[in-house]
């Protein structure tokens, strides 16, 4: 993926000083060996303590880590730093101090966890940080610089992750699950985790991976499925020690691990009559079973819990509330240090067609909101970043306004459930980009400070939760299938960490994985850069959702989940389409938003045209804010999306040569189903909606 | 199921002559055995040779083989019988011969194989036959008429099978397949052969069933899946043994076995670089493998090959056709006396939607007829009953009227794939009474008489096939998940055997399966006579087909296969719906029937409303002969549809305590999730169909 030799040039060729002592722990280990390796393959040298004064001036790069409060020092590679950490005042911390003091005066006074400072700096390259994290952050930042980076005049920046937490979890069964297959919505081959119900013998992969996910600053994990079947709920008490295995194996990247936990295991597991969260007797078992884990794995991160959805066991069997469950393990968990990210994506999946009054949107609202203020501390509640489930395009959910005393953790979709499944190019980060920035509390603040807790202007600071992404690698010899889906991973990342121009973030990756060849850059922005615009353009219209076939999700099929219990309805008849969430004549959905979005979606005259059918049942001959009509659109769009896939796939195949084969033959043939596919949704919605409408395409195109 | 003990009260308390020898074979034993434990159970008594002539008109009832000249004799039990078998003439049969001999004046000169004459004679019962299996139908058939068969006034008949190979396939995979389950399209729990590749250990399942076959005529079995997968393929070659005691099980019943074979088994189990038909190397291949079938079970009855279909491997790889493909099978079982069954199931299944002019219905018809005359004679070419595939309602296929100098196998769906899935009660006697006796031969022949060989007036006689059904039964306990499926499995072998009212025929099931209780014979007719119509009325509509959900093919899609491969459309927009399959202006296929039907299903004027949309695409204000518009027959059928529904739950619940509770229990459940179920396919298509006409219910039943 991102982090091929080539790119350790750069750093590999100069002489090195790493700053870090016997008590920075394994992280600062890590920064260690990547110096090490890089300047051993490519002729600099690693410099490390002892060093006096002289010989710190005489390096090209120096990364140290300095204290909490900007003395330098060391800080230990647990997340968060002890508090209180003596500084040390030996000979070889002096040296690095006369390199580096009067640059603290730059920056912070308070250094964060995760935080770096990154630069030139009296012509060497200085890296500084607060923990062997940031360091680790820190040197990466570096090398995704290359050259640059380490020549030219002083500029110097501080650099800190907006959100603390930055977490992947992994839908990996540990056993090949009947349907949904070894990785659940997985698109890339098994996991790398487990096999056959334990975890790998080896596990070398998975220490790629890690390395990977610490370069661009992932700092947890989530290791099996949130729908938890029998085998994968004994990893927490019977296979912990598989679940050891690879919390050593995240360890030297700064990544935590969490489990996915089934709410059900004091009956499944424990034996016991209840899973009741009030009774002492489950409470008791929670406590226990965390005992044994943190015996095993002490700086476990904590649990994701899906529960009372989609049949997965929660609270509401015991009349208790989810408030009542979150907290019956969060305070099992508080003795330990860890977390619970309890999702919130609970709805009626046996709802009633017929039954237009019920609202899938309104869901998490309705259950959770009545909860602000009732979570524990150590309690996340973990949001998806829609209010139905990973479309292509949906409205932010305004749950994650709605809840400020309360942590929230965005969740969005790396893996292509609903996007192409690594079939298709669809690059996420801007979609990303624009949930995160979209400033959907009252006061402005965006969806990522709200996840973060910052404060904007006057505002007083919230909880801070996190972003959560749900990942799409696997053990195909690519990790994510399409090659081009690595970008997702890399993006995903970078945003969470704060990075807002997916463009540059893509930059950033393709310079990575490439090098420098600008045709290359150039071709794979021009397949990337308006691909998820591109999806969206083929498949569902407007916002509508859910055209996909039902089960596997891919493909179209207009009417699939039309007359389903799943809720997911457009109510395309020979007239109109869509789904009226207004307060004044539909489901109310809109009235969960904060001003101005309540007042922005409930007016079709204000509604932006792609969101116009999740809010709006209008006419097939309604006319967009684009001068389209609706129906028009619909045929514009497919076609046009289908030309583009065209246009993708003679782009790529101008790099033949310019990358490796094995990649390019990949994307290729990637392209070549996706342009079939994008085919058939372009004349399958086409055809539909002429069938339904009876309306022509006005440029006269063929519609089967 | 339909031999409970009770059934033989009324001959178990009788004398008992069964005049059969040693060398007659396994199948006369059977009959021996059933007469032994009858009267053993029910104070009869059984006599067998030697007896004198007034022993024997001592007996209230006489079983005996007569020879195929109508002298009394014995026959073997193998099938056909050895030509010019010696006739006793010991005082033995010279006894039965005085009881029988002047009965044999009022039949056949000739008897043929299966054929029995039963009936009362003299003041007893009296039953000869002219083999071993003709004895043990004609046992059942006494059994069947129960008390009446044994008291009352001289009236003798002669019966025989219709079609002399009356077959059931079973989709029995050996391992459990991934996507399709153990059984293949099965609805009753897991294989009664199969369990985990091998043949089951206990085989006492298989000889009930057996007994249940061979007491309603079938006479052949094809032990496993047409498609046939790796582990299947070696039942050919590694597991003949297991088939050999599957062959064992049948034998006594008179059933020969059949396997299904894989096209390329000469590549995938033989080694060879090709399967092609006229290559020596692949033809000496089956030779020998048939070779070493034979020595395992020497009446092994032959294959079952499904190819070119469906993925299925085929002659056509090779530039070779079907005749090729058959006939090459049809040399190797050629000097055992076997026979192949060769699927006419053969069609694009990658079929491009946007394309009208390819037609599937079109496609057994256009494959098989230039091939007329080609296929050796052991060659039997099985067709599915309707050109598409066992949907609820499909005009018969014009393949069965088109091949005059081609055996021909009709093949019908036990199994209820499309007609609800052993969830809803539909007995399907009716259906295949309509198929069986449709007249569609220019000479007016029905398909059953075309399957049979048979000549009607002056015509001639034509190679005769089959019957062939795929059976609905497995491991569930009551061997077809819905119990009153078993009426299907009845029904369908004296269908074959020749019976043509299907509710006479369900009548003898309820009276073997429940006794004479009046009230239970009431109430199982009015859940099942009609049911088939019921089905029909609330699922799709007017023979248009195919609105199920893709893949399991349960429950209600209208679009589901709208916009696929499979060839199976209806075109439905806001105007109207249904196939051009006209040859004005259609694909044509109206021209693969003969006259009458090549006009009749021509015209709209005069093609019967039931098929109206399998031949026409009409507006939905047609007008039906019904006098109804085609819109609000879908609207009233709906609603009927599922109202009967109801009224059928209302109808069983009232025979709670008079059937066996756990019988009555499981009808039950079904019968709640038919009403669930059809309520759903009342207001799926109700409102599909009023969303795409935008014409309302004229009676102003709600659609959603």
């Amino acid at each position: 993926m991102w982090l091929p030799d080539e790119a350790f040039r750069p750093l590999g060729s100069r002489r090195v000083l790493v700053a870090v002592g016997p008590d920075d722990g394994p992280v600062a280990e890590t920064v260690v060996a990547e110096v090490a390796a890089a300047t051993e393959r490519f002729g600099g040298s690693l410099v490390t303590s002892p060093v006096t004064v002289d010989e710190a001036l005489a390096c090209d790069v120096v990364l140290a880590i300095v204290g909490s409060a900007g003395t330098v020092g060391t800080a230990s590679a647990t997340m968060p730093p002890p508090p209180g950490h003596p500084p040390r005042t030996d000979p070889y911390l002096r040296a690095v101090q006369a390199v580096v003091e009067d640059l603290l005066a730059l920056g912070s006074s308070v250094l964060s966890p995760g935080m770096f400072g990154l630069g030139r700096h009296r012509g060497r390259t200085v890296v500084v940080a607060a923990d062997a994290a940031g360091l680790l952050y820190g040197l990466h930042a570096m090398v995704r610089r290359g050259e640059a980076a380490l020549s030219g005049l002083d500029d110097f920046v501080w650099d800190l992750p907006v959100s603390s937490v930055r977490m992947l979890d992994h839908w990996d069964n540990t056993v090949v699950h009947p349907v949904m297959g070894q990785v659940e919505r997985g698109y890339a081959g098994g996991s790398i985790f487990w096999s056959e119900g334990r975890v790998r013998d080896d596990l070398s992969r998975v220490a790629q991976y890690a390395r990977l996910l610490g370069s661009v600053g992932i700092n947890a994990v989530g290791l099996n499925n949130v729908n938890v079947h029998a085998a994968e709920a004994r990893l927490l008490t019977d296979h912990v020690d598989d679940v050891a295995r690879l919390a050593d194996a995240f360890r030297p990247h700064g990544i935590r691990v969490y489990l996915s936990v089934s709410f059900a295991a004091p009956i499944t597991l424990g034996g016991l009559e209840t899973a009741d969260p009030l009774d002492p007797a489950v409470q008791d078992w929670w406590a226990s079973a965390f005992r044994r884990v943190y015996e095993a794995i002490p700086d476990f991160g904590g649990v994701v819990v899906k529960a009372d959805s989609e049949g997965q066991p929660g609270p509401f069997a015991y009349g208790r509330d989810h408030a009542d469950g979150a907290n019956l393990l969060a305070r099992a968990l508080r003795p330990f240090g860890g977390t619970v990210f309890w999702r919130a994506f609970v709805y009626d999946h046996h709802q009633d067609w017929r039954d237009r009054s019920t609202d899938r949107a309104r869901a998490a609202y309705d259950h959770f909101t009545p909860l602000d203020g009732r979570f524990d501390d150590n309690v996340v509640l973990q949001v998806k970043y829609g209010p139905m489930d990973f479309q292509t395009r949906e409205p932010v959910s305004p749950v994650i306004a709605a809840m400020p005393r309360t942590r929230l953790a965005v969740e969005l979709q790396v893996t292509q459930e609903y996007t192409g499944q690594q079939q298709h190019a669809c690059y996420l980060g801007p979609q990303w980009a624009e949930v995160l920035e979209f400033p959907l509390a009252e006061d402005g603040r965006s969806v990522a400070y709200i996840a973060a807790g910052l404060s904007e202007g006057d505002g007083q600071p919230t909880p801070a939760g996190g972003i959560v992404g749900v990942s799409n690698v696997g053990t195909d010899e690519f990790w994510t299938g399409h090659p081009l889906a690595q970008a997702n991973l890399y993006a995903f990342a970078r945003l969470a960490w704060g990075e807002e121009d997916p463009v540059a973030v893509l930059d950033e990756w393709i310079g990575l994985t490439f090098g420098d060849d600008p045709v290359v850059r150039s071709a794979v922005h021009a397949v990337l850069d308006d691909s998820w615009h591109t999806y969206e353009s083929y498949t569902a219209p407007l916002s509508v959702g859910f055209m996909v076939r039902p089960g596997h999700h891919y493909g179209p099929d207009v009417d699939g989940y039309e007359y389903t219990a799943w809720g997911t309805y457009h109510y395309a008849d020979r007239d109109g389409i869509g789904v009226d969430r207004t307060r004044a004549t539909g489901t109310g959905f809109t009235g969960q938003y904060p001003s101005p979005w309540r007042d922005v979606y409930e007016s079709v005259e204000t509604c932006p045209d792609e969101l116009l059918l999740f809010f709006h049942h209008v006419p097939y001959t309604h006319v967009l804010h684009s001068g389209s009509t609706v129906i028009q659109h619909i045929y514009d769009t497919h076609a046009d999306g289908y030309d583009e896939v065209v246009r993708m796939g003679g782009t790529w195949e101008s790099l033949r040569g310019r990358v490796p084969d094995a990649f390019f033959d990949r994307v290729s043939e990637r392209l070549a189903e996706q342009e079939r596919s994008a085919r058939e949704w372009r004349d399958h919605v086409r055809s539909a909606f002429f069938r339904r409408s009876g309306i022509p395409d006005a440029t006269g195109r063929t519609i089967y």
